[in-house]
């Protein structure tokens, strides 16, 4: 497995692009992914209550367990839009089928942005129709920045695996975690291969990958009405996803998944740190999940990150109040290497090193509860002014 | 019932002091309030599982239902501390008693400050010995200023009850909510009546108040480990707590607790907007519960209070994550009277009223989920530049 240029046009047989509708002013806003082969397809969507048009499109049509296109916005999320946001959705998948001369039934669609407003349906729908002729194997880098709403960069990742049967290729391409600027929502992320494979066994594969990366990752543990993971499996590698062959792929999954996530959590709105917040020696699985959760999403560990302060009585604040079984006395935490607690007081004379190990920009930080044999991790970064400013300062 | 001038030594047979003991510097950080006759007392402590010293030493002697005194500090929660922090805070316990000259059974013990530090015991001490002999019914003011750590202001509240049986008095002060400068920890609330009242109404009384008020702001969603709310009552206006004099006093007690609270969300760090954020129409109270506090809790909501920008799709997109169980075409949402949101989409045209709203300093933010008839309300404040710059800026 060795990491490549490129991204969702990597795996053969896969074309793309970007353009601008006019969704945003004189940035690309529009994209299309197409597979020229039928592929099979799966997809992980928002456990968000409140779900976007095309969220509630896309999930019907993805039950076929195949599809040719996605069609994705940015700049408007069509959310909270009622029945004529339902509409346009239906709308964008069946432009995107007549301008391909394809089935409505083989396009998924996707929109990122504002809540809450109408999308512009004939700006978008021309867009389409222009963008369709367009589509290339070189049209990946357009196509993962039509996608962005507030990210600081395009986030693409690309995957050979050689196996003794032959070689295969995955994919990706996604936007920024972080409910993003005002009225903005969220994650968004396309993965792509060549590798055959059936669509339950595929759904299985993206829901294990989707879990140990997109699902631990924390900006400000807003969850979006648009959050959406589609993956499509197009066959043209002629290589059978099954034995040895589908473990390799199950491997690159999770690193094309885990490489994207990772991304977002470096570009996390105003964020400075990727901090990994590991949680060891838990009583249960569950007791691990919510104590690395409700540290990644403390106020006040998050800022502490942020002002490089080994604060770790703010650690066991969120760590006894996050619903975990907790011993105090039992506790021990690192910051890196730098052992800060032990017996759940503090170790003296380490401050100064663990300092150190908070003015670098990629760290752990590990609690060991010594209850159990259970632990769990998460990827969060720090809250600084600048998240306030990106998220406070914008008038709609 | 009417306010009146005063504090925790407003109602009968009351007297406090502050001083500062060089835990802080050339700031008072240490108090002291006395009954002067034995009181019922209760209390309600943290649910944080890694719970401080004294947080352990009050809730055993608390159960007693009797108590004298209660000595608290400021600038160290002695959270943390291990079997020395305990013998800490027995320390600060028995020399109260012996000041005082009373059973230390007699004494309740708090702390608020810097976590995973040991208290300069010796210093502590030195200032109890010396603030005894200094109390008066004048010292509710210095009292109420030694507990503070970043608040603003000091709280205090007194209210005189009159009822056909007489008059009693309640009284109150309290410190900061917001899990606060680095290493800082959060709220305490100490009230006082010359109401007579059994220990275990008393008790009652108490956890319903609680419930009604402290349990209800939010700042940043952090439960500290030092969390106390304790309450002295010593019969001296020679008034029973029964029938409607309890009802009375249930009314008073609810009114203290509330107005401390509300002091607390006013003056929370960096806040500049208290917001009630009521859910209504929730098909059950746990519903109505779980819907209310993501809303105050969520970072997108709070910034969006802070930019005073309606984005009422933040709003919706919290709800949907929040647990509860929301049908999108049943929502309606008010800021203020200016309704934003009917059956889950906009109303036109309101934007500008409704940011006029959102420039008040105090407003209510309502949610009607159209699914039932519990209703359930916190109190919440905005997330500012200066919540960053207190809780990062600060190096340890």
């Amino acid at each position: 497995m060795k990491k490549i240029e490129g991204g969702i046009t990597t795996p053969k047989g896969f074309i793309a692009g970007g353009t601008c509708c006019g969704i945003k002013d004189g940035v690309l806003d529009l994209g299309i992914l197409v597979s020229q082969e039928e592929a099979s397809a799966a997809g992980t969507f928002t456990t968000n209550l409140v779900k976007a048009a095309p969220v509630l499109v896309s999930s019907q049509q993805i039950s076929r367990g195949k599809s040719l296109a996605i069609v994705v916005n940015s700049g408007n999320a069509n959310a909270c839009t009622g029945e004529r946001g339902m509409e346009d959705a239906w709308q964008m998948v069946r432009e995107t089928a007549a301008t391909l001369r394809i089935n409505p039934q083989e396009v998924l669609v996707c929109s990122t942005g504002i809540i809450g407003e109408y999308l512009p349906i004939d700006k978008v729908k021309q867009g389409i129709h222009e963008l369709g002729p367009q589509l290339s194997p070189q049209g990946n880098r357009a196509f993962a920045q039509a996608i962005l709403t507030t990210d600081k960069n395009a986030k693409e990742v690309a995957l050979e695996v050689a196996t003794s049967q032959g070689t295969f290729r995955v994919g990706g391409a996604a936007k920024g975690a972080g409910m993003v600027h005002p009225h903005m929502a969220t994650m968004l992320a396309f993965i792509t291969t060549d590798l055959e494979i059936d669509p339950s066994i595929l759904q299985g594969c993206l829901r294990e990958a989707v879990d140990l990366s997109f699902n631990r990752i924390s900006v400000d543990g807003d969850t979006s009405t648009n959050d959406t993971v589609l993956i499509l499996a197009n066959g043209r590698s002629a290589l059978k996803g099954e034995g040895k062959t589908l473990q390799a792929f199950q491997e690159a999954l999770r690193e094309v998944c885990k490489t994207l996530a990772l991304m977002m959590v470096r570009d996390g709105e105003g964020a400075t740190k990727a901090v990994k917040m590991v949680v060891k020696g838990a009583s249960s699985p569950k007791d691990g999940e919510k104590a690395a959760r409700r540290l990644a999403n403390s106020l006040l560990v998050k800022t502490a990150l942020y002002g490089e302060d080994p604060n770790w009585g703010r650690l066991m604040a969120a760590l006894g109040s996050s619903g975990c079984l907790v011993d105090p006395s039992q506790v021990k935490i690192w910051i890196g290497d730098v052992q800060l607690v032990q017996g759940g007081v503090g170790v003296p004379n380490v401050e100064e090193k663990a300092h150190k190990v908070m003015r670098q920009r990629e760290y752990d930080i590990t609690l060991d509860l010594g209850l159990g044999s259970h632990e769990y991790w998460v990827w969060t970064c720090d809250l600084s002014y600048d998240y306030i400013r990106i998220n406070a300062e914008y008038r709609s």
